[in-house]
């Protein structure tokens, strides 16, 4: 999935190059080649698929030049993740009825990739039972930006477990809660199930999405894909996978996993993931000198030279045509600062 | 005067692009085409004589291109005020025994103007007795960044007084008891003499920069002028006209100025000249954009976009190629900043 925009990590991700497409760690590949590469050791290439906004065909070809272009799925208008993922689904399941997905946003950090893989190995097995299965996150702190699911406790060391109830983002005093009483774990947004599974999810829980797509497989691939997922789109509800079916679904498993995960949904929880130095600065950028600084985090691009002096628990990003400069503990006033310069009609900088 | 390098300005301000020749308040106009036009006021566009680094030539000319290339007078290194006086006085002196001039530093802020031509008109009149007369600015600070002038106050309204001492930057404490006293005015850098007057000075109080210069009056007004400057530079003392003849000599006046002044020494003193909004801010830039920030000096140039959250009392000026952000209260830290990048090797940015 790489149709998202990235508000929230303006301004180095924009809406004409959205952060999926963005080298964020500095490491030389972007999130979206990094995520490629861990599906790589999971499934044959030519299997893989992004999902993404016609806008960002040409990135994702460019970015990923081993995809054939019949693997880039393009959404007419952006629709949230479940007719995402209803577009792969019906669309795979026609090719192949015993299909399996693994659905993964294209933009989160996982840095422990060979636990990754285990976890996906465990969700697949899971999935052959014919459940929906996702991968949740032991939780280290009560982050109020993220879902959280229950699931149910047994009391066995197993890593599936059912899962009781997904809940929304959370108060802070709910998220401690969550996190002291040991049975909720963050919603990582990765799903893994068999196309046939998903399908008969989307039948009862999103008929009026199920009834769009259901009809039109056999157009879904082939010449009049385009303009079949056009009509579907302009009909179709605007509804995430948590919602329309994750919350609502019975048979659904949580694989519970330590994978150095992060959505990387804001400056600040890519903060938490950097090496920082002894006054606790993260510094992505070639030329950049500070002083009397701690608790911040500065990206520079390229070769442009920051000196700053006495900033603590600040965000600095600096992008060629942007400047931002914010207390780490406001980063959410970003989303604002975005839809003002939009108000303003300074479109071109968002 | 424009061969300075205005170090505190940076990153605005570098050495290969100082301060004089931008436009630092955004009106349109650099500091040196200010300088320039408030003389077009006082004396015959012809008179106005621009001494500079060799390198800065080309600048002076595109910047003033009424001047022809006899009025720029080329230093081939930097050797402070004296020299740099000395150079055009003997110059202009062979041309005019009879000549009075007028010194300036090409990068100040002058807001008064008329006030200023009232000023150099009582300066050039006592310069005719044949005394060394300076502008003295009545202090509204306590400023530790400039050199003091007291007067002999002989309790008359006079606007010219007799100077008693040139006072190098005082510590806070002698500045406030200079404030204090009513007869200290800040030193402005503002000459006016007649060229015997300053040359007998130089004679009398540098003499190891008079022999230098005396011989060669003819030489300084002919085809072989870079060469012999080149050849009194390669010898001549690095000293400024305060240290090396105003401090000594004891035929100095002052006229005592009202001419909203400011040497533009560093960021702080040009914030002190700004409009500032309701909380306290100076944004000089088309799309500066803050929020729950005070006492803070925004610069940004063209088009570029600054988002700033939660700064109080910060100087914060992007470039192309650099962005500081420093707080107010630490700005002499600029020096030390540019300082370490030059040991760095970092020269481009400085």
């Amino acid at each position: 999935m790489a149709g998202g925009i990235g508000s929230r990590f303006w301004p180095m991700s924009k809406t004409s190059f959205p952060k999926q497409f963005l080298d964020i760690l500095g490491t030389g590949e972007t999130l979206i080649q990094m995520t490629y590469r861990r599906f790589l050791a999971l499934c044959p290439k030519e299997n893989i698929y992004v999902v993404t906004n016609d806008d960002y065909k040409s990135l994702v070809m460019e970015q990923l030049p081993e995809m054939k272009e019949g693997q880039v799925l393009c959404e007419p208008s952006r629709r949230n993740t479940a007719p995402c993922i209803a577009y792969a689904a019906y669309k795979i399941h026609f090719q192949n009825p015993n299909a399996r997905m693994m659905i993964a946003p294209s933009d989160h950090l996982i840095l422990k990739e060979k636990a990754f893989e285990d976890s996906m190995s465990l969700a697949l097995e899971q999935a052959d039972k014919g459940t929906l299965v996702t991968l949740g996150i032991k939780p280290s702190r009560p982050d109020t930006g993220y879902g959280y699911i229950q699931f149910v406790d047994e009391g066995d060391d197993k890593e599936v477990k059912k899962v009781k109830t997904f809940t929304e983002k959370p108060n802070l005093e709910l998220a401690q809660t969550f996190l002291d009483s040991g049975d909720f774990y963050w919603n990582s947004g990765i799903f893994v199930s068999t196309t046939q599974t998903m399908i008969n999810a989307f039948a009862e829980h999103l008929n009026e999405v199920h009834v769009l797509f259901e009809p039109k497989l056999k157009e879904l691939n082939g010449p009049e894909e385009a303009e079949t997922i056009s009509d579907i789109y302009a009909v179709c509800a605007n509804v995430s996978i948590d919602y329309g079916i994750m919350e609502k679904a019975k048979n659904v498993y949580v694989v519970l996993s330590d994978i150095g995960w992060s959505d990387l949904g804001t400056w600040g929880s890519l903060y938490t993931h950097l090496k920082l130095d002894e006054n606790k600065n993260a510094k992505l950028g070639k030329n950049v000198r500070l002083y009397e600084c701690s608790d911040t985090l500065v990206h520079s691009q390229k070769e442009k030279l920051m000196v700053l002096q006495g900033l603590d628990d600040y965000i600095v990003v600096d992008t060629k045509e942007a400047l931002l400069v914010v207390k780490k503990s406001e980063e959410q006033k970003i989303k604002q600062f975005v839809t003002n310069l939009k108000a303003e009609g300074l479109d071109d900088f968002v």
